[in-house]
């Protein structure tokens, strides 16, 4: 049989180990998948080629011809020529015997398979995300502390079940924002940490026997280390890797949704806490008042997207070691989609947050007639009057629902009847002063007095704001070493290439 | 109205702010949903009346009265006592109300709201459950270590696709298995880190204005450190808290079910490559012949409820900020049921796995006559014949497609049959030795010449191995200063108390 | 070996097929999960007899002597005397070789298998949930069309993206809530038909070459009819049954949990439609002026839980035909809490619908003062001026902006500003009378007027309920013949057992 | 203000109602979203007019080049011509305004709105996908019919717990799972007629007050009837319609999984059932002698996707009536992608399945030496001693444990071993003749005894296909006329056009 490399179709051909051609839907399928990582498989075809002339497993002059093919498909664009010679994750390979011939192309595979190839180029995208996913979150960390320094005296409500609960300020609220997202960057640059390790020379599960150089590989590819059993480095991607980032993007993109839920009800002209700025918000083709705030809704489809992701991910790789392989790119395609429109989410909010027109007087009304500092009424009794807590919360809670009878709001309270409600509740008169009475009702005041470390007095919140940003500088420049080390790699990777070609000429 | 102190029925009675009483089943609900944490309620009760004595917000001899009441509850069984009591987080205040009245009994809650009761009460329990988790994942690990030790020498094949793929050693399997439990705990670990956060004091979002000592009661009841946001703390659990302990679970589980699967499949007759022990396993009540591996399928059980609570977790926890409040707790009693579980199914592996009967012979005719080793068959077509590697690895894919298609094994290759593959693919004969062939496809040798850092050769087991375990012993050290500093504050706990109870005395 | 029949351990007792007793924690398992339908159990052991001495099979007094074993269990309670006896599918046969020894009780078991013990049981079970949850859809069905017929005349705005969108009644959106349920029920009868099919005689997938009556078994035991295919028989518990219920049942919940959404939000202060009564309410142990909604929270809480179970049903019945059988218990204990608390929140919606405090005016005043005819102003503007659709919109668009800008209303539109709107849109002026314009903006006009098929005008709601009415009366039928012939196979079972007694004495 | 129809933006455009624009990434979502049902919005643009000249509520001539324009799409491609108008719902109306301007073209959405559009719109082309989705169920079970043909005397064993259970027919097997297709066909049908409902003309839940024909509208768009409730018509998107589709494909992908998980084990080497096609199966790019069914694998990861679409689709729409909009279309794309891969994998499994090469030999041998009818050695004693069948049972069940430990396999038994058995278990010698062993035990023998019912005899595999035939055959003729209804209102709206274009020429 004569065969000719320029039209070489892989080494699945019909006619070599199986006699039908594969189906051109899964021979696409192969193809579409790897797309978003052609450019890391590119990287590792590139650093492994030079690996193996650096080592004697490749002759020189070989190696400087198939660097000089890999670099030559980097002028059209290498996921362009990878895609046009079939994609998938030995593109580089094809092209090579095409061009070059199986006599010189053929060699790039040596002590490799398509086990760490993908291992490596999915490790490498999915690396390369989180570099980003981890900077907006940390963008977003430093939109949250500039805009709680300002909102330190603006008052509102605090709602549990959905129904007012007691004062605070919107700067306390986003600094409970900032500390979410504090976690959420530990929880990603944990994945960060567990996906940036070197599958290469791992092959199948079990190494090889050609005497390859790991450490080099990996560190031509910005990896931290080497994966020290290459059963784990191939199975982890259907053990714990891919379920333990779905799992921690849902996490984050969580509390996202839930920020976006609050913005959208407050955005409501029955809550009207906040405006949206026009950019977010559409309007109705027949209904001409509406305005609805639909950049914030795409957050909630997101993170429930994430929901879905994880259970794909996990359900995917369900079964015996070994066996999901194809399954698992449901779930990474998913994961991908997740990622970016994460990204974009958490760009929109550090946008939106600082444009949001905050209606402060609407807030403080709200806190000031829905009873949300009537603990502090019965706080007052208990220092005014030595009446057990629970007392003094009974003769209250009697207190607000004579008013709730009677159609009256906090501002009407008086010394009698709250000595009413006393003795209803079986107790003397508490003869509380009305400058006491409405001082305690005063949500300013309310939050003033909560300089409790974790409070959300003024200094308190200029306090925890300050230990926010510590952490913040410390996770920036954590993730900056990370961007700094495959940045530097890369570079030694085409220095390193410079330096064989050089010798080879 | 006269109100008895002992028939006290709780601050929500009928006739003070509401009219009507609860739904029973409401309230049986509410006092079902604590029994796993009240033991923690408990120690909080008793901490926070010490910490209002020490720092004056309480006359000693009233705190004396509080705490001995409490105590009193210990010798009849503090969850017995509080149910008895209707249960839920404000069973210690509804039991001193009825057992010293209100004036007394009423003193208990200053400072403190059902927030963060419910906060520091799920806290403790769910940094307890994360304590055994965690020890069982060492426990499993230390057992793994051993067994890999006396399976270097076992030889298996890998499967791909459920494919044979390549020998390995069935220690090189378990130090893989070793390695992703090692993640595990690093993740479970963080969990308990972000979790064991105290947030008492924190009350309803913003703390209270009384001059409580956070630090104190955190100290009394174990906690690393106090939440420094007091919305964060309570907003925690619906947030990023339970979602992320929800999912460590399940990436722990997911692995433990593929593990289960393999052990699964190897116990059938068709691969046979393990015995699990006869208490693992029932029959049938027709088919006197089954051996059904049921403990295993428990554990393929409990991933899949894990995943069922990762989702409920997630979706039960949307909407804005403070919504969801009792939806919590659907999730919180499946993770808990799902924490026992896994806690079992560690407990059985590490049972399980010593105990079971590795048929090594089966193993290495599986990898002999399936063809596991043709990889090193053009390996040696590469060094002998400087052939390509593609070239290589397509002249024994016609072999073996020749091989098939005549029903001839490994075993039955000759020199004259390669090379008639050879020239099918083009190639002239590659004349290799018989000897040659015969070890290339021996899958011992093909075993033993994988020492490459992460391959299954012996000594790079042993290697391995040691790393896995020096990691290991620092985790045990890690998780034994968790516990000691638990179970140390529990005492101090009790000296504070015994204390306060003197001088009052 | 001498044998006791009264210390019989069941077939699977140490010595027989298996040399080690099953570790103790399998076989609470096995016995726990049973105890929902050891009832369903005890049913197919009497019918089973029966139908064996009919055919042929059992001399009619070794059956009268099972039968009569079989009826002392009922005394003392069957779940008390089988679950002491072990529980699990065999509790039967257990009890009855324990005490008539195995010469008789060994004879019960002919030509069954555990294979159809747990498909009947679990389907019986099964069936009898869904015969009392599309009772409890249809109770709620009925409560919204009586609840609407008083509130043809209550007008609210509807919603969109969470902003006031147009008028319509509160009579139109509970019977948009009613169509729903309708198909529900036709949903969850759908998985009960298809549930309550024979596997009784199907044996493990291929029944048996006993020449057992299969359709008297199934007439004995209220099926239907019987499966015909004993694979499919067998394995639709773990292909599609359950999926499908634990799906139909999420469907249902999901739509439940929504509208309690909508009265969690209607119930908040910033809203302000509706009052909960307070049996369904709690307080805050701090916050005296809280009146939390906490009866609608569990039915979001029980919404996700719904959702976990269909993730946890799929999940653990993947894997090839017949692998997951101890798995799909994970499934059956969540769907059966899952259906016990959908069965509650159905019973509390139709208790809490019609005791709800409509807050009729608030309703109105939103719908008037927050432009939700704005519509119908630019319909005014098509009719009286003939302006296209898109134009007249963008018209009152500007207006609506320049009456945000300045802080009007629409009882603040006059005919100028419409007409300064116009120009503003590069349109002549409209000269719309003010008349017109209030008529326009009028909620109560806008609603009457939308008589169109669907609409929420009070003739239209009239005519939808009736159709609703009429469905709902042919559900009621179509179920209580179900229920009817439930009851009637018991009875017969019961008359069956009395002649095969009466016979042998 | 001058504007330009040419230029027109859309209703939404800066200066109107709002003063921003619309951020371009939220625009171009929009757009995106649509491009799967644009042609369904093409259709409902163009009958809406029709009805709006037939109802008198737009003079003829206007109408004529209304309905021109939207023909002269047509041309270029409805869907190219639409994307390049921005896409969306109201891309019919934006085309329709720059080429024939506002005065014409901006009467087209008179009595609609965006509600309707996403609507009619989203369900058409999910009862287009549901149309094509059960013809491809229908033919994979006309597939499986014709192989059970062919199979009825091919044995093979069950498994249960992955282990051999009993003789059955491959043909048996095939018939349970045509049985299972044929209540996907009817659950996915339910669906069809759930979905193909007419909500034009419900606009934003309340209809509106000009005078459409909303029954003619229906009609020209194929739908079987009009929604009786406009707020269920909107809202059921968000209620039950898409949760209950999602679900539903869900149910069927998940058995489509199952049998790939089958087919998957099978084509191990050491299970060696069937051989799957070539064309299916990929290699490996190290290990040639591989041999990987990748096609199957796509359809376990398409079920984990249908599962994670579920997920979304649930908890996307989670929250208030009428919130959730924008966050539906996040499970609208997993559901058509997941609805595609379906389509695909019924496709290939109605490819794979008769070129499957079944290799019986090998399953009649695991069937014979695996014990898989030992069943009826106990069923033999039964009959030949009157054993009760759980002695019979127990006696077999040592029996096997003594081969087991004497490594005989069932050609061994003699009766000797049998009596020794018995002894063993208390029982005097059974004596039964080794023909009578032997014929008990041989599978073929086992198979064609189970005449019963259900059972895998020849005879009653034919009565089943039969029946499930005759099914099929109805189930055709209900998808024919679904098709057929459709295929006839695509005419008559281009009639009802056409008679338009020609009164007004």
């Amino acid at each position: 049989v004569e065969r000719s490399s320029a039209t070489y179709e892989g080494f699945r051909g019909a006619g070599v180990r199986l006699r039908e051609r594969l189906l051109p839907e899964l021979g696409r399928l192969a193809g579409e998948r790897t797309r978003p990582f052609l450019y890391a498989l590119h990287a590792f075809d590139k650093a492994h080629a030079v690996m193996l002339v650096e080592e004697g497993l490749l002759p020189a002059e070989v190696g400087a011809e198939l660097l000089q093919g890999l670099r030559s498909m980097e002028q059209e664009g290498v996921e362009e020529v990878r895609m046009r010679h079939g994609g998938a994750l030995h593109s580089g390979e094809q092209f090579l015997i095409r061009t070059l011939g199986e006599d010189v192309g053929g060699r790039l595979h040596l002590g490799r398979s398509s086990g760490d190839l993908s291992s490596v180029g999915i490790n490498i995208a999915q690396r390369d995300r989180l570099l980003v996913l981890t900077a907006a979150v940390n963008e977003l960390r430093r939109v949250l502390l500039e805009l709680a320094e300002t909102h330190t005296g603006t008052v509102l409500p605090g709602y549990t079940f959905g129904q007012v609960a007691q004062p605070m300020t919107f700067a306390h609220l986003l600094l409970s924002w900032a500390s979410t997202l504090e976690r959420d960057f530990d929880r990603l640059h944990g994945c960060y940490r567990r996906v940036n390790v070197s599958a290469a020379g791992c092959v199948i599960m079990v190494g090889t026997d050609f005497p390859l150089n790991r450490e080099r590989t990996a560190e031509l590819l910005g990896f931290d280390r080497v994966h020290e059993n290459a059963a784990d480095a191939i199975l982890e991607l259907t053990t714990d890797d891919m379920t333990d980032a779905a799992s921690a993007v849902a996490v984050l993109y969580h509390s996202l949704a839930k920020w976006a839920d609050d913005l959208i009800l407050w955005s409501t002209r029955e809550v009207d806490f906040v405006v949206v700025p026009d950019r977010f918000c559409s309007t109705s083709s027949v209904m001409p008042q509406k305005r609805n705030v639909v950049g914030l809704a795409e957050v909630k489809g997101g993170a429930a997207e994430a929901l879905g992701c994880v259970v794909t991910t996990f359900d995917a790789l369900r079964g015996p070691t070994g066996l999901a392989i194809n399954e698992r790119h449901y779930a990474l395609e998913l994961l991908w989609r997740v990622c970016d429109s994460c990204l974009r989410d958490l760009g929109w909010l550090s946008e939106l947050l600082p444009a949001l027109q905050v209606r402060a007087e609407r807030m403080h009304e709200v806190a000031a007639q829905e009873w949300a500092s009537a603990t502090d009424l019965a706080g007052a009794l208990v220092r005014a009057r030595d009446l057990p807590w629970r007392t003094a919360h009974q003769v209250v809670a009697v207190l607000i629902r004579l008013c709730e009878e009677r159609g009256l709001g906090p501002n009407d309270v008086t010394p009698e009847l709250l000595d009413e409600a006393a003795r209803r509740y079986g107790r003397e008169g508490v003869q509380l002063e009305i400058e006491a009475i409405q001082a305690a009702l005063d949500p300013v005041r309310f939050v003033q007095a909560r300089t409790l470390r974790g409070g959300p007095a003024a200094t308190e919140s200029q306090r925890q704001r300050e230990l926010l940003h510590v952490q913040l500088l410390r996770d920036e420049e954590t993730l900056g070493s990370a961007v700094e080390r495959v940045a530097s790699s890369a570079a030694r990777l085409e220095q390193a290439i410079d330096a064989i070609l050089a010798s080879a000429a």
